[in-house]
């Protein structure tokens, strides 16, 4: 399926000529991408869509320690351009079949200096967007390098509105700040992990200009580099490229031939199609895993939210100071409220085998959890050794009974040496107790000390892990992890990542705007699976821990918590309350239990970063489908059209609306559920409450 | 054989009431040692022995990150005073029994000011000299703390004869310089790692007193914290801590309960009783092993000369640039010098079979020393993938055929995160491969960058190394770590570490100068055995490689390379020349195959830092005895008594002494062997030549 065409045009060798522009088109001529040099010899770029400009011209290239810069002083030694165009399966995602069809340009470059070093800048021109990277490629006189910090900008012509977060090397962890990019300032919010530069954002950055475009900026296949923030030029409304730095100060120690990460620039005057776009995954490497069938999108429950609203605890014992070697567990006294206990773990599995649910998470398992955070101490857990009222065989067994998996969970407290001394050992350990997925956790600073979540050592550590879970057969779901770049693609058995604002927050903090899971997927779903947790149906905590949750709650309804399986898309689902919440109510819960995780299909009906999103998907191998709709804090009715829908085939439909006068602030829990029967013919109207939703699920009916 | 009797005396809680001095002997009253506030509340203690002072007032504390420091505004609680007598034995050593009798005084402190923290001061006082260390009790309010530095000063009453090497962070293999304290200067010392502040210098630092004082301070069992250098006032003659900062600058991460190691002051009237000294040893904590059997001295050969000399690679190929992963070893060009190669590597086999030495170490034998060095890369070496030349399959079986050893050798290049991850896999195929030692090397900047080889993660990682091979029953060699601090009482696997500047300088550099083995023994070798690699024969290089080795030289005569097998005590000592180098001299080849590598017994019959050293030994479970004698560049004869032999027992000596006319630098390789009947009542004279030495082996005659 691949129609590749070479041109190469040796351009004249005698420095001085000013190299032309070269401009090179989408497949469907809908964008432009210029490539040209300074009359400084430095690279760069401008891109355009039909007759609107998206990028003004951009510098690039690579400033390098203890030597000149990869960014100018470039004459053009040669351009190749071809075209590729080919449709690939994934092992799951959002649709069967996924179309890579681009433009490529490769300019090679050479400075007039000597010793002549050699840049290529390679470019990716699809029709929704572009993706380009810089490749050192082997010479001699450039082996060992060191990447100080990167010269790419991404010059944008106007005041565009912007959906952004700071640039904290440690955490994504944040509401989303809207503002104009001349508005930008990040001084005003408090620091999860590491206070930001004040006009220093992270990507995905997603970007709305007054003419319309819809443009996001990211990067594709983060390896072996770190992670790219954006500073924002306030008043000419360029970005410019900051890479995080490691403990040295240094961003990347990289060995030649060698290349960055594809930065990526997706843009449409349609909002639902940058919610679309399959530019990252593409721009990412296929799996070199032979046999993925041991690869399994699933949902699960488990010990977790009960520890979040405080009414069980991960510790066992109520100290905070304990030392991981040398001490006897057993002797330690119990809290009487750890929820890693083997009665209560087996409660889980009761209820996840009688609702069909493939998985029971448990945190808390492990002994070290008694102060394991904030305290940067290396030896904090080894990830083999079970609290005493944890009986790993018991469970093993009792889980295999049920036919219920248990998923282990291993939080690193970010002392990473210290897990990737165990890594093996810990993995062994899952396969010997029947464990297929593993849940990690990066909380808190890292070791090596001076390290950040979002540096090349880090990156470096999450891309390994992926590899060896891969090696030993095992999913992993990571959290606080780098966000991702579509490297899902290259190891499926990564089902998702953290990596943003959980669901979580909204137990303990002043919780996720309504309008959070709205600008999600046009950020940092750009990049990947979010394992976001969503279902709580307990809505106002209040119930659970009075003192600790006064006036504490879930910033959505009911109705929203069941709409977001289908609006945050993710392999990996969790059913994240309790069950006696769920068993509360068991016909709203019926939605999480026929939801699909893997899907065939994916149509993004409406959607609008900040304001509201309306996603349908066909399950994987059926022809369900299931619509989930998404609002802000406005009220809003949407109009689904169901022509997705095999034309000809009678449907049922069951829909999950919020209820009358259900709001998120006011009446949460009100929900109505209906069914009725449907074509593609049908036109559904959705009444969404204020931050609330509709979920829909549709099954044919036989004829 | 335990006898402590125990004091508790509780002070006057009112604060305000100035402490008492305390004063505290040493079992043998040769040494007092006062403890005392100052008026500030400072800790400060002093030592004299008899009536000399050896320490005047000098401060104490520790200095923390973010919190007032625990260094001064203290108050006396309690003071706890304790003798304690007993006889070990080691695992291996310098002699049988070691007797570890000391007076201890434990000064229990609190702070006036809220919140009151507590700090315990212990001091150790044998005849030979002091140890003291700080004790963070567990107390509220003080569980995880930073070390920033340590306030603990050494001030010395006069301007000593100091020899000393740069307080470089990373490593320690500098030649000796003496001078007076005043003159103290690393300014015009070109670093081997990282430039030393001017007046910053390393311990183990021997010092000479104009009264006739020989003074040594170092540290004992150094676990879980920086090692210590010394910054010296040129001025007062105050010695004040200085400790190697980690990554971000601070020194130490710390959880009470935890104590510092021992801070070490060995002083005597005679400096052989400082090399006799075994206070530091005593210091550290007995070993957990419950087998150690397996763990054997041993001497070696090794394919490792020929790279230093230059007629062998440890590389395959000759390339400055590849990559671990993806590198296919077996299509690249062999550059026909690599010297692990199955034939050579045999010939080893050969040598040492056939004269009765335990093992052949082999370095270069596995993939990844194309571009090992220089580079700060992380994929280095993986540890189990040998060159296409090397067949460990069938070098197992031939080193088993011939009763001998293979001992693995893992060069780190520094990048310790790769090794700890791959340092598992790598002892399993070690068991797997019949290999039971392994020699680490740690050449090059640390990875985590920014930690430096003397910091608290490094000297973690020694101690975790240490560990982790006896777990797996095998024996280590460190080079390039932190220097010993006795630790090898603990780890008993732990056979020798380099940590110094070693008989290798001598191949490509400027070399040892003639005076530089009289130094090591009161300075390195104060905290334990060093692979120093003696046994060098062919003085001159040229011949090996007439381009690479014009004019350079071992520093020393023939002889004294024998008499370092004595003199530089290690229960692993190589044979560190080429099997033909030792075929040309094969009667003095003798001595070596000779000589042992345990002992029963040891006696420094003579020792001056910086000009001499005659020691004589007992061969472990034998009557057997073995004299060495060094000297500085000056000839000097020796008269060595043999009272230590058994009286009435008659023996052979065979002495190796340099021949007439024998110089160092002009004629080093002449020598000559004599027998002679001698008995307890002999004295023999020993001409030893200018760089030379002397060395005898005394075997009892059968009556």
């Amino acid at each position: 399926m691949k129609r590749a065409c070479q041109i190469a045009l040796l351009l004249a060798a005698s420095p001085g000529i000013p190299a032309l522009a070269q401009t090179i088109y989408s497949p469907g001529h809908t964008l432009a991408l210029q490539f040209q040099l300074s009359p400084a010899g430095e690279p760069t770029y401008q891109l355009s869509l039909g007759k609107k400009q998206v990028l003004k011209p951009s510098r690039m290239g690579l400033l390098l320690q203890n030597q000149p810069g990869l960014n100018q002083g470039f004459q053009i030694t040669r351009i190749d351009s071809l075209t590729h165009d080919d449709t690939w399966q994934p092992v799951w995602g959002e649709q069967k079949n996924i179309r890579n069809h681009y433009r490529q340009l490769t300019v090679h470059l050479r400075q007039t200096a000597a010793p002549g070093r050699l840049l290529d800048v390679v470019f990716r021109v699809f029709d929704d967007g572009i993706g380009f990277r810089y490749e050192v490629p082997q010479q001699p006189g450039l082996t060992y390098f060191v990447v100080q910090q990167e010269a790419t900008e991404f010059n944008l012509p106007a005041n565009h509105k912007a959906f952004w977060i700071p640039g904290d090397y440690d955490s994504n962890e944040y509401t989303y700040s809207t503002t104009r990019l001349s508005e930008v300032n990040t001084t005003p919010i408090e620091p999860i992990q590491l206070k930001a530069d004040p006009t220093r954002v992270q990507t995905p950055l997603m970007l709305k200009s007054d003419d319309g475009l819809y443009v996001n900026i990211h990067e594709a296949a983060l390896v072996n580099y770190p992670a790219m923030m954006l500073d924002v030029d306030t008043k000419g409304f360029g970005l410019r490229s900051h890479l995080v730095p490691g403990a040295t100060g240094a961003a990347a120690y990289l060995q030649a031939p060698e290349h960055t990460p594809w930065r990526t620039v997706v843009v449409s005057d349609k909002a639902p199609e940058v919610l679309a776009s399959k530019l990252i995954l593409n721009l990412n490497e296929p799996t070199q895993l032979t046999s993925t069938d041991w690869i399994k999108p699933q949902k699960f429950v488990g010990v977790w939210w009960e520890m979040h609203v405080n009414r069980a605890s991960w510790n066992y014992a109520d100290t905070s100071n304990i030392k991981l070697a040398g001490t006897n567990w057993s002797k330690l006294r119990p809290n009487g409220r750890h929820g890693a206990n083997t009665a209560n773990v087996k409660r889980y599995i009761d209820f996840a085998a009688r609702n069909g649910l493939q998985s029971v998470l448990v945190e808390g398992w492990n002994v070290g959890w008694e102060d394991w955070a904030n305290n940067w101490k290396e030896e904090v857990f080894d990830f083999v050794t079970p609290y005493p009222d944890f009986n790993v065989t018991e469970l093993q067994q009792y889980a295999a009974s049920k036919g219920v998996k248990l998923m282990m969970h291993h939080e690193t407290s970010s002392s990473v040496t210290n897990y990737e001394r165990r890594q093996e050992a810990a993995y062994r350990f899952m396969k010997e107790h029947s464990y297929d997925a593993v849940k990690t956790g990066y909380v808190g600073r890292i070791i090596p000390r001076g390290e950040h979540h979002d540096g090349q050592w880090m990156v470096n550590h999450y891309n390994r892990t992926a590899a060896l879970t891969g090696q030993h057969q095992l999913m992993v779901d990571m959290h606080e992890s780098v966000r991702p770049t579509g490297l899902h693609r290259t190891y499926p058995n990564w089902l998702a990542s953290e990596a943003a604002r959980g669901n979580e927050f909204n137990a303990w903090s002043t919780g996720n705007p309504p309008e959070h899971e709205t600008i999600l997927p046009f950020t940092r779903l750009m990049g990947g699976p979010m394992d976001y947790t969503p279902g709580i149906f307990q809505i106002q905590l209040e119930p659970w821990n009075p003192a600790q949750n006064k006036g504490r709650q879930v910033h959505t309804t009911l109705v929203k918590q069941l709409a977001l399986y289908v609006t945050m898309y993710s392999p990996v689902q969790m059913a994240a309350d309790l069950p006696e919440a769920y068993e509360k109510h068991a016909d709203a819960f019926q939605f999480i239990k026929d939801v699909a995780v893997d899907w065939d299909d994916t149509r993004i009906l409406a959607a609008e970063p900040g304001d509201y999103i309306t996603i349908a998907r066909q399950a994987k191998g059926t022809q369900d489908w299931y619509v989930g709709a998404i609002t802000d804090e406005q009220a809003r009715q949407q109009t689904v059209k169901l022509d997705f829908l095999p034309a000809g085939q009678q449907y049922e439909a069951t829909v999950y609306t919020d209820g009358k006068g259900a709001s998120w602030d006011k009446n949460p829990m009100a929900y109505q559920i209906r069914k009725q029967k449907v074509n593609s013919k049908s036109v559904l109207k959705l009444q969404l409450a204020a931050g609330g939703g509709a979920a829909i699920s549709l099954k044919p009916v036989a004829r």
